[in-house]
């Protein structure tokens, strides 16, 4: 059974771009790979800069697939969802390994802006 | 004998803009440097949102060469090649050690836009 | 207790566009995470190509909060800033683990292009 | 005495833009951080996809001193430089340890393009 990389991923610098223009939408996606036989079963918790988390938001990756989740599809249990213009933290966990990368087109302008990295990765057994 | 970097290479976040405007035509690239004395042999493994994986996808790195390899040029045994416009993700096995890089150039709109991660590498025996 | 990452973080290529046109300001952001439940304290070091470092540049993130830190509010305690226009490198420095990645939004002409890095970590006990 | 980061990192992803338009000229720097208190004598390998390696190509970045290195000011003992518009991979090997990030600006186009990552690193006595 081939289930590679890690359960826990983070990503400091998020952002939902307030508006767009042009041909494309602003937009963020966290790309996840899931290589496993086994669907992975996500939570994100989102982290501000002034207020409390928003905890326990579930995505389900299926089994050898991937998905690219936009962040603005994101909702908790009662519905809430990430502010689009404010600064935020992602925490991604799964309850199996699967390798994540954030990527978020701005099109605030006419012409589009790119940046991407891959998460950075917890490796099990190292909260401190 | 100099054989450096991993054998397995994880990008989730792959993506063929379907359309260019401007000087540039849109691409992504998959960046392979092989150091050793020997040629790599690369299979890739292409995972979808929404179907089974293109697998078994072949490609040689001569030895101390880079490759840089357009995702659009790839194509499996049957001749399958990956489509534009959809969100996939890229899985890349070698027989020596490498070392991947992904980036992409969008020209949808009339002026370009890059983005670049180092693919994230699977060490040996980490499989769980 | 949840104490997550790494105390110390490097960004080699710092550099604060002088100039800005169009809706968006150019600037730089160091966005770091702190899970925890205490507060982070961070000290960042400036290194330049042709002058001593810029030390002990304090900095609170708070517990479970992510701050986004615009690189032009940074100063010492005798109120020295980062010069724009000259190209410099960063080092965090945090008295508990915290996760961090640098962007870049250079809007120096009409459209913006952006890109972003998670830092360099240095794991405790490495340095050589 | 503090030397941190690695001896020797990997960009496969190397392209110098043939052309530039705009305020700005399209360029690559490889950024080094030096925080030892001693010199660090770098020497670079340039690989191509289809010619012999640029050896030994010499830079010294001082101690506690940050360069951001144009790759197209880099040359060997003959005088040699990387040639524009062709695809090519980067090793950097320094005596001491450093930390490296790539980073390319590209406006071929009247709006520039960003791009940065973090060097891949190789840990001394992984070669394998």
């Amino acid at each position: 059974m081939k289930a590679i990389g890690e359960k826990r991923w983070i990503i400091p610098d998020g952002y939902i771009p307030p508006s767009s223009s042009g041909a494309l939408e602003s937009h963020e996606s966290v790309c996840v790979l899931n290589m496993s036989e086994r669907d992975a079963h996500l939570r994100f918790t989102i982290y501000f800069e002034d207020r409390e988390p928003l905890e326990n938001i579930p995505y389900v990756v299926p089994a050898r697939r991937t998905k690219h989740i936009r962040t603005s599809s994101l909702r908790d249990g009662e519905g809430r969802t990430i502010p689009a213009g404010v600064p935020y933290a992602i925490e991604v966990e799964s309850d199996i390994p699967v390798v994540v990368q954030y990527s978020r087109l701005d099109s605030t302008q006419a012409e589009n802006a790119l940046m991407s990295v891959v998460a950075y990765p917890i490796r099990e057994g190292e909260a401190k």
